[in-house]
């Protein structure tokens, strides 16, 4: 979760890498209630973005309750909280959610039930961003977006955020448009005056994405340069891995674990898609996928610390809060499969070499109905059963949708 | 080219198909006269909606100059028509383009030099349409839907165009949404209805597209599906093969190949892309796919008479009628190389199981530079030997970006 | 299952298809009974081929205890089927299986407790077959592999199998190499000169590949030409979906709909894969789209009647009888999921366009656990609860790894 | 090219990765005699395994006139050197070309004309590999496969090689199977052991792959993984692009872009394809592809010195010396083109943001013919100005066709 986020991150996990990943003890079985433990302490961060209209570059439909303001989104993200109990925060972004005065926004957060979380910079909305912010050959709408960067850094400085989220939309469109090498230096350079700046308990999360809205070359295209990236700024920038910024077939879980190992994953920006960034609900297309993204994490133990679990989704047909909270349960559902792994017996298969029974082991796990178990932890954590049924007879959505014309 | 269109096509193509399609004096190479004359005969239609802006669903750039109603964006395929020589026609979208007069709109295009081509009607752009349109499971969705593709079909009569092109946006974005089967009988009862209101000597175009802005699935997903629904209905429907609705990998030159065998292509909406449905200008991304496409073309001899070669593409960063005029440029290059292709001598090769030098047959004509022979080309028809160049130094940009604010 | 093929099919199927597909009170929940029914009645026939030596281009490994010879393969589908219960046929694979006396080799299969099924003719071992079998320029070559595949007639006549199961590596590996028009009319001949010599009784089935072993074009390439070939052959032909022969994010199972809704899926190869057509065991990459698949069939009824289900996988680095067992399980798993989903709710969640409750259905139904239900399931039919461990401790695979040297 | 790799190598680059990459000098337009000179300095290495007989899982087809043992292998690639210029060196792959006398064998190479050059250990044609080489959860395995390593960086010395060229084909085929970040570590440990072995005036070349021979993860599966991994061994530890190690739609231009900046790319295996590693003809699928990375090559200057043209494709049914000798044309006609881009120009399109100027400077340079000036230059070089048809017509083809039977 991002909150918990601090600088002690960094110290921690550098004693862990300095020791070998694998210690025999960690693979047992965890007991029943360390399971419910785990599970009540995943905390889901939701975007205010989601709970507005969004749509494709053909339409954006307007959802009936949809909220229309950054209050309204905020509100909608406590919602989410208050029927689930694991979405603490919400991700703010900027300009879309910019007010005059952040510490009453972030007081009417806590009215609402949460705190704000990472802060976004959008760098994509305005006219001169149309060859690049970061990137533009350009100086003055480099600096301009730099600017843009720094203003979120002192949002999360009002707000005591501790993430900066940074995606860029910047790229080409045609062979030949920018100068691929060129760019990158301007993005390096953009971004260690932006590290620089940031107090020390701030992480920089850097997200990558292949394509979309460029469409030749995109400046950040995989996780190897955000990574190549990262690394030159310092400890305090990580990776962020969108599940839907891959080519198709990707092995997302390999670069999570790869990430872990190098103490470079900053967070997820959870959703699924069948063919680009689709921004669907997660684990609504490929829900072993998900389940195998948390196999890694929580294979990794004590590496998986300080992670980012964020949404970023874009719900253009169906209604936003329901989907925000079938969202959240069905990340649950693919972090509780993951929790009941046996890496002991799975451990011992792989060493043995026995393919089938090591896969069996996963698969086990998997089919699993965890259905039951989820609901008794969250009665346990004074929330709803069943979030979803809940919240739609709860008369929550008719109110709003009523409200919200 | 669509213009050319009329019923006797049918006739001729049924007899073509029942000859052989191979018939040995169809391999000579042509003669310079031939390919200069082919060459000029090529006739691409243009989009209206080409001309005004648009974008990805991030941000729509107002690119200056940009067409601001429909009756600029005539104006500019006109303009695209005069240094060019080769776009007479020009593609209108219902409602984008709804006029009250649609004589006074002929009248207009017929002043600025260009005819009205294919109707295109639009339902992507209703909330009614946000879970189908002609695939909706409401009837009176349904109805709305299929009542705007027949107000296309009387535009259509009214203006003397015979091509009606189809492309729907209906789909569902997860697994459940819809019933797969029910929304495909939906589907064909719908173009049934329609293909019986038109008029004998109108095609009817049926685009498919792999997915966007339907996630999930997309009711005509693939070219066996349009084929499938096509081959219902009658021989006035044809597919459309819309250059960029593919997946990655995809063979397009054989879907082309197989569609002309079949009776069966209608036209091309030509775009490249890079990674999905990215609308770049064609021959951009992958020129030697173009070429190749056209050497399907070209090889299909009379069986490629009456394709409908139009353009499909959004500029949103580059000025529009440039970005027009280097497409037609690149399709004709393209088209050029193809004419090059020595077939007598391929032929031989094939049948002898020359792999390598078949191979390098398609290459060396390929890899001929046809700028000059295209330049002389263009001269004798009255149009700049460099049509971008000539555009840009016209002046006509400069004045159309000062009027159009 | 392939044995219960019979031209009756085709009589029953074109009075299905005449009646609307949809019938109101075919959408009711399956009882209990109904569902333990349906899976003991789904029969999956396994390859001969699965259970020899086989591997990627770089290296086939020796896998301990895997079959020498078409005995050994045919000992092992018996053995798979005494386990599961469900697997009372394999197919065979001709010449890799030819034998002098097949009368001999179906009473060896019966006395395995398994009948053979399809009969697999396969033209690319030979040398004559490097650029092509069926398409080969070379019309002597075209004659032999039309005779290799009447063979296959003349075998499926001998041991009354009803399944002409047509794959054909057939394609080119260059632009130009071969003439893909003129291909595709030399395959149409052949298949239609194999369809006319086939007994009434027999079924056609033809597959398509995406790519591999060509690798510029393959001459069946997609469900849209085997569909197209297919209709034009006669009712007996039917289109084989192999699971792992398309681009990926293909959506499978609307391709499934399409086929069973005109009559024309004859039947499956399942395998999975996260790449290419990787042939790695059913449901182990993927498991919510081989559901998605049982889905459409499950909803199809009576459409679905007489589907050949057939595994097509190489287990390169696993065991062979133990991978196909497992096989065999995760399609039960997929099906009686499929059989689950409560179709009267969704039926009514899609008309009322209720896009998270009706994506939800499929969920709900998909994280049911049906381990136990199947175990019961398998101890009704006699077979073990686990039939893979099971296997693994009845000595079964020390016994042939100890003979097999 | 391989051969004038040297240790200075490494001093030279980080002076020039001191300075900005970007001169404005740099820029201009290089003289005729320029481009000639640098295309007579291209030196492509060929590889022996290039020269015997390879094939698809499917089929290994015997091609007349194919190379029996490593002596017919490395004459092979002397007498493509001979028609070509600009081949003088060839890879070995061990045990493929393991012989007693490695002197002896470097003798015979030069009394044929070239000299050898990488070393490619193969650690996949072992049973022992069956789950990996030095990714093997059995240690003995593990050391096994670095010795096999070592044994090569032996060969290299004896040999005066400077390339240690390493391809794994580790990986899993199913999720569990191995823990990933164990098998990363392991492979890091056994790459630290070999790099400390090597001399001062080798690199070792870390290739990666998306998938195949493994199915589910591959131990280095991008750039991103090769280039971590090379950063922790050191300055002499570079990353090898395969172009068809990539998903489709990778931008690969950008990969050779940003490791020529971050001065780690080692060097090519060229090939090209259109699905997966489909190892065809370098630009007989995408050649513009294979022009833009020779024009991010050209545009590197500088940085660009010493990287390892090598190619890396599998013949399987077209004959191996004339596909060779294409492939070396192709590659040239790539280069040569790249060297046309205005370069100028092109920085002042891109600094004026000009779209469409831009793309059209490199699609002029692309559409020049360069056939002529390529002939002139081999004529210059005393090689024949059509390599592949002097050498069809040479009469070598027919004498090793009947020689080796």
């Amino acid at each position: 979760m991002v909150m918990n986020y601090t600088g002690k991150r960094v110290k921690k996990l550098k004693k862990l890498l300095e020791k070998k990943w694998f210690k025999g003890d960690d693979r047992r079985m965890p007991s029943i209630s360390e399971i419910k433990k785990a599970l009540q302490e995943l905390k889901i961060e939701t975007p205010s973005w989601g709970y507005g209209n969004s749509g494709t570059r053909f339409k954006v439909f307007t959802i009936p309750g949809a909220a229309r303001d950054v209050y309204e989104r905020i509100a909608d993200a406590g919602t989410v909280h208050r029927f689930t109990g694991v979405c603490p925060t919400v991700a703010i972004h900027i300009p879309w959610d910019k007010v005059d005065d952040y510490k009453a926004l972030q007081d009417y957060a806590g009215e609402n039930g949460v705190a704000i979380g990472a802060v976004n910079p959008n760098l994509f909305q305005d006219e001169d961003y149309r060859l690049g912010s970061i990137t533009n050959s350009d100086p003055a709408i480099r600096r301009k977006a730099v600017a843009a960067i720094m203003e979120c850094v002192e949002i999360g400085k009002k707000i005591a955020s501790h993430s900066l989220s940074l995606w860029f939309a910047d790229g080409t469109n045609y062979p030949g448009q920018g100068h691929i090498r060129q760019r990158k230096e301007w993005l390096e350079e953009a971004l260690a005056g932006v590290y620089r700046a940031m107090p020390k308990d701030m992480q920089m999360l850097i997200e990558y994405k292949t394509f979309e809205p460029a469409f030749y070359h995109t400046d950040i295209p995989d996780w190897g340069t955000a990574f190549l990236i990262a690394s030159k700024l310092g400890p305090n920038a990580r990776v962020l891995v969108d599940t839907g910024h891959h080519h198709p077939g990707t092995n997302i879980q390999q670069i999570v674990a790869i990430l872990l190992q190098e103490g470079r994953l900053g967070g997820f920006h959870f959703n699924d898609r069948k063919y680009a960034d689709d921004d669907l609900i997660a684990g609504s297309i490929d829900p072993y996928q998900l389940f195998l993204i948390f196999n890694e994490i929580v294979d990794a133990g004590d590496l998986s610390a300080g992670i980012a679990y964020m949404v970023d989704q874009s719900h253009g047909i169906e209604p936003k809060i329901p989907a925000m909270i079938r969202t959240v349960m069905n990340i649950q559902t693919a972090y509780a499969k993951a929790l009941l792994v046996d890496r002991e017996a799975l451990s011992q298969a792989q060493a043995e070499g026995d393919v089938i029974a090591a896969n069996s082991i996963l698969q086990d796990a998997f089919e699993t109905d965890v259905r039951k178990m989820l609901a008794e932890i969250r009665e346990e954590m004074g929330v709803p059963a069943d979030p979803l049924q809940a919240y739609l007879k709860s008369g929550h959505q008719q109110k709003i949708e009523a409200e919200r014309v």
